[in-house]
């Protein structure tokens, strides 16, 4: 027979398993997003880039429960030390991925401008989808780490941080060397920047999800690295 | 003689002022890191724009200090109900203040790509201290707001949103030109772009901010108006 203590635990693990599973979901729909988005950019699809931003109320909505079932889950349950800690952790996890989906929706509402009617195709798209992937696999990476609790996993997500600044560094002297050259297309390739930084800020905020993976699982902190906006252009 | 229940209550009434203190604190710091780098960027002066960068470790630790202090004064007091719900908006607005600083310190450092030793001065720099001082002047009515728990000062800020977004539009389309008929300062101005995206973004997260104050005080929400994010540019 339970006892009222082995109750209250086996209900709090249930709600721990809710709330990964929601965030599960959450990070489902924001990887989703990135891709959507760029495939949208890649092919001036106007249709698809719509359907990014009206699904992003999703993302939205499922922070929200989030919130409410750790507000609920605290009240009913009064977790200690390490569980409310876990349970504060995914507060702040929900509330990166819902960041993420914000920046993937940024990427959606900008293809109109970068694909406005009559102008020229611009190649310079199509180095993005390239940045877009690196950046789409470390949220992916990072929100598997993140259910297996698997802290080599988180680190090696860190790890590849790196990687996509530089990537982000030389797609920026591209561009504007693409701008130079090519004066008439500055207005649209100015939002093709803006791409590349949402994209090299979705790999921070992947990172920052995988630095608490790491935190939770080992109670160690990853070697500093400088928080956030880690690239300079 | 006070009862044990009232000795409760009063301490958590002293965790709740120092929560308080504490974000009050971290929004000073962050309004000063605003004024800062703007007038680092606008007068090319490195030295300033390398403290804003350092100092922002101020406005990080400030963020985990009130993390730590939510953690204890959840595990110790059990706030129910309306208690828990301030403590987690404590949390909540502590990371939007967090995110204001990041946005000031990556003005900071873009200071000295946008002053390159040797290039001329960018006449462009000068319509963007307008802008940030409007930004600047958001973050600071909302903290208020925040501090009196005043409903009609946190909606007034909300609706300030809409003229900084306008004001972004505006300049985003003045560097564009000053791009095309300067195509030597692309790379600079590119950076000015994104100081002034920065600044737009610090308006969404005060007025972010101002509604949450908003639905505390009132508990309705401010009309619907597209999270975050809301300029197209």
């Amino acid at each position: 027979m339970a006892t009222g203590s082995e109750h209250t635990v086996k209900a709090f693990d249930q709600d721990i398993g809710q709330l990964r599973a929601l965030i599960s979901q959450m990070g489902g729909l924001a990887e989703q997003a990135i891709h959507d988005a760029l495939k949208a950019l890649q092919r001036g699809d106007l249709v698809l880039a719509r359907e990014v931003r009206r699904k992003d109320a999703q993302i939205d909505a499922l922070e929200a429960e989030i919130e409410k079932l750790v507000v609920r889950v605290i009240a009913l349950r009064a977790p200690m030390a390490d569980d409310l800690r876990e349970v504060i952790a995914a507060l702040k996890i929900a509330a990166v991925v819902e960041r993420i989906g914000d920046y993937a929706k940024n990427i959606a509402k900008r293809v109109p401008m970068i694909h406005s009617e009559g102008e020229d195709r611009i190649e310079a798209v199509s180095i993005l989808p390239a940045m877009g992937q690196l950046a789409a696999d470390m949220v992916h990476d990072a929100l598997d780490a993140f259910s297996a609790r698997d802290a080599r996993n988180a680190a090696e997500v860190c790890a590849r941080d790196n990687a996509l600044d530089d990537f982000y560094d030389s797609i920026f002297r591209t561009l504007v060397t693409f701008m130079v050259e090519n004066p008439r297309t500055i207005s649209q390739v100015a939002h093709l920047l803006f791409v590349a930084k949402n994209l090299e800020r979705i790999g921070d905020h992947a990172t920052n999800v995988a630095e608490m993976v790491y935190f939770a699982a080992t109670g160690q902190y990853l070697a500093d690295r400088e928080n956030g906006d880690s690239s300079g252009s």
